[in-house]
């Protein structure tokens, strides 16, 4: 196991125990239960951004934490779910009395102990709503996941979110937002190789040396099939077409009524992808592939959505959701309008992302 | 080979013109001769600032080509040093009357072939200084190297020229600064992996399972030994301890006197590192090492430093200097003064190091 690490069960404390030196200006720790948190928060009349997941997929969210994007992330053990007490201790933290979103990548155990976290916060008097992102077009039902799994735009909800939260916007609109950019985001993503968790040592999967997969999981869940490498151009056409021909998925999701005081289940549709559209072009580096290798696969991305009538106005290039040393990438398209436009222009101070400030 | 690419002679072409495509507020790219050049250039009056190596170092040096950082960028082949018309090509597309610093790392090809482009643009008129990095503490005279090694502080050196250039400074003015980064910045990296070059197709060198290789170059060249494996902190440790017990390098590099017109050998020495001094710390992926990876060493970094009394007060963690997909790490440390801080600290806004704008 080629890492950087120390005792591999110490992998995730220490990592975080140097972000929080290196960034203190930014953010601070708490252990046990262990949360990310900005350095001003509670904002008095903000609405917090709260995220979370299992580690290993940095900078996602703890690298998010910050001005314009979260207010705090619950990072579990690499590729396992943070659990309630963690969600609850950080809403506490950073409730700033405008209430806390809950930004849920669709995984079961995060849905479970975000759900969980969500009834311990209400009982404690904090306002809370949580939103599910389930992007993923590879693949309906994997492994850890009913339904799609939440990827890329993860990432994009995270900082929509909080420029708006930043702006003065209510609890009951972020959630509205964040529906919005979930049901108008897609991604799917390739491996060229597996990685491998700390605390067990070997890979993930295996993988020839002439073989790739296929929609892979961020977390090394197979993906639609394993094939022959290809060019970049050609993955890039794959990913890309499946992206762009994938509408209508809907899904049935679990969502908290503030109106009824129960949780109800909503049926959500992804909207339709039409000539004309805008989009915001993401390419991920799985966290092993040079920022380089992203340029060929954005270069061919840019080809077809041009060819489809479509016109990127916005992009974001590099490793922001990984899985750990993985050589691979994802796309994520994000159907745009002015106001999302608006939110994702705005200023952003994280340890991870910034512009602006 | 696992890869993103097309044919491996089109790597660094197809690259670019993703980033010209993503990055088109940004930047420019010429082909026949290959130089990336900002948008806005020429600025009339500003200094324009130049640098360029062999492609592979991605971010480094065309995704620092922007506001408040370089005016050009040349990238030869991979590992392959660029030639003296792409720098001379480059600097009579970005003069803007006020004269071309070339920021070149200390690797033989590269600085025969910026010597000659100096020839070139000031026989066409332009005034154009040089200036030598040469940071690499590891070993002096290696394979492409007479002295030592150009690394991680031409990172440091383009930012804070950059901000200089953009304030106003004049070109011998910009000079002494870029040689004072050099003398006040020190580095030194390993690496777990190799990496492979396009073209060839297979690994630079090999390294066991267990072995891991101190002093790498960016190239894969050879460092001062290959060891077993050792933990993060061990690591850490190794590296900052030779970075700050290395004072009083003295190497005598050519440098053009305007005042004489000729080249003239200057003897320069590195200062001294003492309790009290502030430091920039730059810790940067090899380009495979995932940015949680490089929490570890920044939290071992930073004791040390505090052990030693002295102070971070800026720092930099993620892939700038890479050697493609090689999995690795390097630390620079720059000593500041408050002209370097406030040098830093302007705003940038670049493909791939982006703040304050």
């Amino acid at each position: 196991m080629k890492k950087l690490i120390n005792q591999p069960e110490d992998f995730v404390k220490e990592s975080l125990a140097g972000m929080a030196i290196a960034h203190s200006d930014l953010i601070k720790v708490n252990y046990d239960p262990t949360y990310v948190y900005r350095a001003t928060a509670p904002i008095p009349g903000k609405v917090a951004i709260i995220s979370g997941g299992g580690s290993g997929h940095e900078p996602m969210h703890a690298g998010f934490v910050g001005k314009g994007m979260l207010d705090a992330a619950c990072p579990g053990e690499v590729f396992t779910s943070p659990t309630p007490d963690q969600m609850l201790a950080a809403a506490q933290q950073v409730d700033g009395g405008a209430g806390i979103l809950y930004i849920v990548k669709n995984y079961s155990g995060d849905v479970m102990n975000f759900e969980m976290a969500t009834e311990l916060a209400r009982s404690e008097g904090i306002r809370v709503l949580n939103i599910l992102i389930d992007d993923d077009v590879a693949v309906k039902d994997s492994l850890y996941t009913q339904g799609r799994r939440g990827v890329g735009t993860t990432v994009l909800a995270e900082k929509i979110c909080g420029a708006a939260a930043e702006q003065g916007y209510d609890l009951p609109q972020i959630a509205d937002l964040c529906r919005r950019v979930n049901l108008n985001g897609r991604s799917m993503g390739i491996a060229l190789t597996s990685c491998t968790v700390p605390a067990k040592g070997t890979p993930t999967f295996t993988l020839s040396d002439r073989q790739m997969e296929i929609g892979i999981g961020i977390h090394g869940e197979p993906g639609r099939e394993r094939i022959d490498l290809k060019s970049a151009d050609e993955i890039a056409q794959r990913l890309t077409q499946t992206i762009l021909d994938d509408t209508g998925y809907s899904r049935v999701v679990r969502e908290w009524d503030e109106n009824s005081g129960e949780w109800v289940d909503v049926e959500l549709v992804d909207p339709p992808l039409q000539t004309g559209d805008r989009l915001l072009a993401f390419v991920n580096s799985m966290g092993g592939t040079p920022i380089s290798e992203l340029y060929l696969i954005y270069r061919q991305l840019a080809e077809i959505c041009e060819q489809r009538g479509m016109l990127i106005v916005r992009n974001l290039i590099g490793p922001y959701i990984t899985s750990l040393e993985m050589q691979g990438c994802s796309i994520t398209l994000l159907k745009l309008d002015d106001e999302l436009i608006r939110l994702w222009d705005a200023p952003v101070h994280t340890a991870n992302l910034r512009w602006g400030m």
